[in-house]
Formats: structure tokens, C-alpha cells, sequence
């Protein structure tokens, strides 16, 4: 019997401590709305996104010239170039440009791992992630960014859309708790990730801020045949 | 329009630093066994019971001549009267007297909260606390045990249901995604907990020690029509 992989589901950056070890690869899901325009981004030709955490880091770079994008609570940060709407980040006056982005969740998450493979997930790319991860065949743990710590609905479903599709090839499995969940969030989800998500926090917090656009954008799945990984401190194509 | 009381999740005690605003009462969920056997000892005539911490606690305890049960990742520990299984608690003769019990995740919980109205629930009598916390009419908070630190399936469809029957009455509201997601993890759960849970890792681990009829006794429903309340160091029937 050939022992098989484990994929297991992490809801938080907080929580990460506590699943740290037995995963060779990490896959950071923001799913409203770093990593889906890191994903837009990369799918478009952006040469590198460079996710910082804090937004010292972000004016240091912009102070040597790079294009920087921050956000913060849902708005654009004053004094940046955008925030973390994937229609900026699929302007076609960035192609093969480099661009600086922070934000509130997503950019601490992807910063969280040390010594792991991290790769750059959200439903708008996800059956490629599966795909890479099912040829890999390496222990995985699928990260998400959360709400300020907290768990947060739409990176949870994402996780357990990809988990799902692991463990359905028969080649993975999933021993914790918080990975069962996600699977069944997932597949109670699937049918209509809208009206799901329809009372999810973040997504009443978008809302009022009149991004419906962005978020129909980021809950429309498999858009992009695209694997974003973090390479040294900058995110590229595969 | 009257303002509703806010009826929110935390899966573990790890994230109650997260959560620890805004809510009045505390009610601490650890349904494989802990809380589950607090309720069917309180219901079958105990005195009172003293969740402690630490093993060094319990010790101290025993010195002192108090009956003590004490259990660590499912087992009972040696030198312990017995461990947290809810039939030891339900023994005879044990009525009028009261019983020190330190858990691997239940009495850690109880011990959490500060200066809050802390009560204990298990899906064994999740009725009888939902109609407490309707006629109290606080904000609530319901903290699952989880799994040393992580979050637990059984506990969060317990907190789920609990807060399923507040919002279906009109009178509570969620706001967190992790309320939301425990909601519709027991709306998926509750026709049939065991098939639900057959997987879960607790539940596993319990089978592995043989404690098949404990789990189908915390997995039977509303069998208690009883409030225990923490009252100091005693947690006695309200």
C-alpha cells in the first residue's frame, strides 16, 4: 500500500503555529481579495508582485521608485498607486512590471511560512493549484489569510474546494478536524458560492464599500491555468 | 426596532484572546467528554465539581482528600480515581459530594474566561441552555474546547446548534464568520451526528480506546434539562 499525502487546512495566521510542521508546501488563500489579484496579476503578465507586510516596508519601496499598492480594512491606503481590486492589478500599463502590494490579511499570511514552498491560491485559480499539488505529490497545508487573525468563511471554502479534490484522487488524506470542516463547508458551498457567502463577514464588509464587482470577480472559480510561487521575496509564474 | 444580543463562536481557547470582547456570558463546550460528563454528574446529584488546569493542581487536591478524576489525551491518569468518561460521573455514589476534574481541553477552557458569566454545555442538555440564554438575553459567547488549541468538529456543531435555536428565535444575531460556519456545519450535522462525525479525529481517537458507549451517550441530544454555572472555583447547578 503506498502511504498517501496529507493535505490539511489551516484558518488562520494565528493558528499557524500550531500546524507548522509535517507539510512540505503551503498554499496562502485570500480569497477576498490579495490573492485572487496576485493571481489576476500574474495571469496578465505582471513580471512579480513583492508582498510586504507592514506598510513601512511599502513606503520604503516606493521612496526607491516601485510601483506599490496598499491596502487597508477594504480601502486603499492615501498615498499609494491602488489597493487589492484584481482590475487594477490587470491594467495592461503593468505588463511585465514589478509591483509592491500590502494588505490588511493576505500579505501577513504569505509572509507566515519559513523554509516551505509557498504557493499563491483562490477560486479563481484553484483546480490548477489542485493540479500542481496532485503532481508534487508532497504534504500540503492550505493556509488562509482569515479576517485580522480570525477565521474567515470564503478562505475556508477555497481551502476545502482544494483539499476536496486531494483527497477525492485518493492520494491524499486529511487527518485534522479543521480540514474535515472545509470539506463540508465546501460542498454544502459549491452549488452557490454567492447566496453561501451571502452573510460571510468580509463580504458584507465589501459590499458596503461598493466593490460587488470585485467580489463576483474573486467567487468566480477556475479562471486561471496558473501556479503564483514565492521565489525568494517576490511572487512569479511557475 | 429592539437591538439584538450578538450569539458568537470561538473554536478554541488559543483564538479567546480574539473574541474576548463584547459578550456577557460564556458557555465552554467540550462534548467528547468533559463537558458532557460535567452535565450528567451535575444532573445525577453532584454536589458541585472543580475544574482545575493543571495536573499539579489535581495533586494537590487529592492530598487534600477530595475525590479527584483526571484525564489526559483520552486516558485516564494513574493515581486518579477516574478519568472523564460521563459513566463515572453518573455513579451513585457519588450524589452530595463534589468531584475535582482537570481534562486535556475541557477544564482548560472553563478556566479561560475573566469576569464573565461562565456556563457549561455539551449536546446533551444544548436545549436547556439555549432557553437560558433566551430568557438571560445577553450577548453570548459560546467557546468550544477544540482539540489542544485547534479547532473540533463536535464541539463547534454543539456551539452551532446553540446558536442555530438563538437566531432562529429572532432575538440574536451573528456576526462572525466562524458563527456562521458553525451554524451550517450543524444544519449538515444534526440528521445524523455519527455518520457527521465518523471521521472526525476525536472520535477516532476514542474509538481507539474502546469508548464507543461514551461517545454515543455525548452524542445523544438533550438528554439533561440542566444549566451548570461556574460559582467561583465550584461549578454547581444553576
Amino acid at each position: 500500500m503506498v502511504e498517501r499525502k496529507t493535505v490539511e487546512v489551516c484558518y488562520s495566521p494565528n493558528d499557524y503555529p500550531l500546524y507548522k510542521n509535517d507539510h512540505d508546501i503551503v498554499v496562502v488563500i485570500d480569497v477576498l481579495r490579495a490573492t485572487s489579484a496576485i493571481v489576476a496579476g500574474i495571469a496578465n503578465g505582471l513580471k512579480s508582485i513583492i508582498p510586504v507586510s507592514t506598510l513601512e516596508e511599502a513606503f520604503n519601496y516606493k521612496n526607491e521608485g516601485y510601483i506599490v499598492a496598499a491596502e487597508r480594512g477594504g480601502d486603499i491606503v492615501e498615498g499609494f498607486s491602488f489597493g487589492n481590486s484584481p482590475y487594477s492589478f490587470m491594467d495592461p500599463k503593468l505588463k511585465g512590471k514589478s509591483v509592491v502590494l500590502s494588505t490588511t490579511n493576505g500579505t501577513k499570511a504569505i509572509n507566515t511560512p519559513e523554509n516551505k514552498i509557498v504557493i499563491i491560491a483562490g477560486l479563481v485559480n484553484a483546480k490548477a493549484i489542485s493540479k500542481y499539488l496532485l503532481k508534487e505529490n508532497k504534504n500540503v497545508l492550505l493556509l488562509a489569510s482569515g479576517w485580522r487573525d480570525k477565521f474567515n468563511l470564503e478562505d475556508t471554502i477555497c481551502a476545502g474546494a482544494i483539499a476536496d479534490e486531494l483527497v477525492a484522487s485518493g492520494n491524499f488524506t486529511s487527518n485534522e478536524d479543521s480540514s474535515i470542516a472545509a470539506k463540508y463547508l465546501y460542498q454544502s458551498a459549491s452549488r452557490n458560492y454567492f447566496g453561501y457567502l451571502k452573510s460571510s463577514s468580509h463580504r458584507r464588509r465589501l459590499k458596503k464599500l461598493n466593490l460587488n464587482e470585485d467580489i463576483k470577480f474573486c467567487l468566480t472559480p477556475n479562471q486561471f491555468d496558473i501556479v503564483p510561487i514565492l521565489n525568494g521575496k517576490e511572487i512569479v509564474a511557475l
